[in-house]
């Protein structure tokens, strides 16, 4: 397990990504633009697990640290895109990712972490040390 | 209603907070730090509503974009730290707020925007145009 690096691209973390959600059209100069940009907004955590034989990427989550006026300026981490691949699911890479994210968010000096959950899901992170509580709502633009 | 100005911890904009969770202590230097680094990271849009009799915030709300990998490298906004004034509660500030950042998430390309709510804020939210979709889970660290 190792940070999200400028080369993962052709290691296919958009072929991985595209197991949780829709990708769309990904060209690898959007993806290194993208990858650039977070780099320097300094507060995008994107952790990955590489099989280092195929080269090719079999696990990412990514921690987004908020900063808040309220909590005595504390930050709030949200955990984000947790993906781990079918062919090797049942081997603990979504809990390996999620609790290095955790890491993460203590270092960091995170007062709290959330995330949004499938009802499906729920089980998967009590497992890694959260709680449901409250409700997500969203709107599409 | 205008963005979040330098000045504004002078107007209340921490005690307006107050009324939705917890603030802690905070000093003004660290208010200004802390308005200055999401200045710096350009990603965080605070809107206020102030009383210009009063010179006094009664209305806040926030909106974090984050950058997605997926979604054609789309956008996402988050809704955050949303109040109005007690004494001015039922005059639709609230709503103004949250519509007012839908704009601005319209404005920025964000194909979603999502929030966490308690159960009996839901119906507010539903009145701005969001739906309940997933669940919130939450560890504190």
């Amino acid at each position: 397990m190792r940070a999200l690096a400028s080369d993962d691209f052709e290691k296919g973390h958009t072929a991985l990504l595209s197991q949780l959600t829709s990708v769309g059209s990904v060209s690898s100069e959007q993806w290194a633009a993208h990858f650039d940009a977070m780099q320097r907004a300094g507060n995008y955590h994107v952790v990955v697990i590489e099989d280092e034989a195929q080269r090719a990427l079999v696990g990412t989550a990514t921690l987004l640290t908020e900063l808040k006026f309220t909590h005595s300026c504390g930050k709030v981490g949200h955990v984000e895109d947790v993906v781990a691949a079918a062919e090797c699911r049942g081997l603990g890479f979504g809990k390996q990712l999620v609790l290095a994210l955790l890491d993460v968010a203590r270092a960091l000096g995170c007062y709290k972490v959330i995330l949004d959950a499938n009802e499906k899901n729920t089980g998967f992170y009590e497992k890694c040390g959260f709680a449901k509580r409250e409700l997500q709502m969203r709107i599409d633009l």
